[in-house]
């Protein structure tokens, strides 16, 4: 089979053998804003060297601005509830190919606000694969660092409830275009100022308040032009870490090397372990729920 | 006298009279990025039809990317510290003129994170020139609303701390260049949005969390694309807000009456009262500087 993760400014495929192993895999830049629409031909391009007939794919391409909306399934969802919410989509140009597209999450988050979710509830079946082989298996606490960090309460083979934290969004739109941007330079990853702004997240003030402390450690020579962007990183990442129930004792974290390590040092100051898995775990969520389809008559 | 108020993006100069009260005043789009360096000849265009001999200039004319670097005094901060840390410049086009640069302010916020003012400490010598005058004069609370939102305590003539919250910077980067903005389009003031944004920002999850529900809450119809900028507002002002102390009561607002209002509505909700204080504040504050130099020999 096929699994494809197909999001808004990236494109990634995986060919899985029938016991769940990845054979091959690319990735392109034919995320949806690039695809302008021509999502078929885009799909038949991308595989067509690839002739496996069964093909799964998560992310905005179900979307409203994707190929095809497919609504979302209401969370606590397992892979049951997740594979019942697929829909299977035609493509004139592809006649010997199954294409499924797999739903987004909803839910509410610990104040009661909506969530969604597209694309990160492959990852997390994934790693309940991953889980449910393990002793013990009650709830465990997820991260999905990024553009917009999701945060997931896994349990018994279930997606429990999840909220967002839109980090990755504030820190590139802070640096790109406030006056804070205005005084860094691109620097290496910073630990000690990484660290600082981790620190510093957790004292009083607020994040409106330490978010001009960039600007002050600047400008009093506290920090470098080339340290600020690990200080702000610091203190996005710290406050981020601030909404986590005072009893997790370890985090789940699926993502990229270079910002899970971040995350791990900003999880391990504030006396939580964590355990890295990395973004493959998509593949794998495919994989189960393109089984699912194999079991149905 | 003449009081200027000159800052990165406009120009406000007051004529004053020897009582303080201010007889004509006029503003021009020749803040310190406009006038590109020609500082002198800015302000002698400005200033070509009042002849009086004193000009006394706040603001960040004051600072390094000002006419002259003035260094900050630190809090706490009376009439008397910040008037002995002027500085007389001299412009060779003006031989008649005598010319005063007012210091800004620096200090720690509650959590010991360096803070800077340019300009607002010249509001607050105003205020406190009113409060004087009342009954009681123990300390109070001030909020100057804006692009960097000041706060500060004063007491018994002095200011005695202050810090800062990137509230409006924050709000127009964010409509401006993250996804949120562009699910948005301009409305106006929206009563019923604002007071739910504040309301949320007082619940579980933190603000990186908060902001997401612009998206989720537009995405699921709970509000329109016009309704969404209050939303937004209200968020951003209720965590602004989370860092008041318990025992506040009233909180003294200076600044534009619009944003005004919206701190006003915001405060009531919290059961906090608050006095309005307009702009001109400045020019009175100004005039009490001006007093200094002539009681000296």
């Amino acid at each position: 089979m096929i699994a494809v993760d197909w999001g808004t400014s990236s494109f990634r495929a995986y060919r899985l053998n029938v016991a769940g192993v990845v054979m091959e895999q690319r990735s392109a830049a034919a995320g949806l804003i690039a695809c302008n629409g021509a999502f078929e031909a885009v799909l038949a391009e991308q595989l067509k060297d690839w002739d496996d007939e069964l093909i799964v794919m998560a992310g905005m391409i179900g979307s409203r601005s994707g190929w095809h909306e497919v609504p979302y399934v209401q969370c606590p969802a397992g892979i049951d509830e997740i594979a019942a919410g697929m829909l299977e989509v035609t493509a004139s140009g592809m006649p010997s190919r199954r294409i499924f597209i797999v739903p987004g999450l909803s839910g509410r988050s610990s104040s009661g606000l909506p969530e969604v979710m597209r694309g990160e509830e492959t990852q997390l079946l994934g790693l309940l694969g991953l889980l449910s082989a393990l002793p013990g298996d009650g709830a465990h606490t997820v991260c999905l660092p990024g553009t917009h960090s999701k945060w997931a309460i896994v349990k018994d083979g279930s997606i429990s409830s999840f909220q967002t934290a839109m980090t990755g969004e504030l820190y590139a739109v802070l640096k790109q275009h406030s006056l804070l941007g205005a005084l860094m330079t691109e620097g290496v990853d910073d630990a000690m100022a990484f660290s600082s702004g981790v620190q510093t997240s957790s004292q009083s003030g607020g994040l409106l308040n330490h978010l001009f402390s960039v600007r002050t450690r600047g400008l009093f020579g506290e920090f470098s032009a080339t340290q600020l962007p690990s200080y702000l990183s610091g203190l996005l990442i710290g406050h981020e870490l601030l909404g986590l129930s005072p009893e997790t004792e370890r985090v789940h974290l699926i993502g990229n090397s270079v910002l899970l390590s971040r995350y791990q040092r900003a999880l391990a100051m504030r006396g939580i372990e964590s355990s890295l898995h990395a973004e493959v775990l998509a593949a794998q969520g495919l994989h189960q729920l393109a089984l699912t389809l194999s079991q149905k008559p």
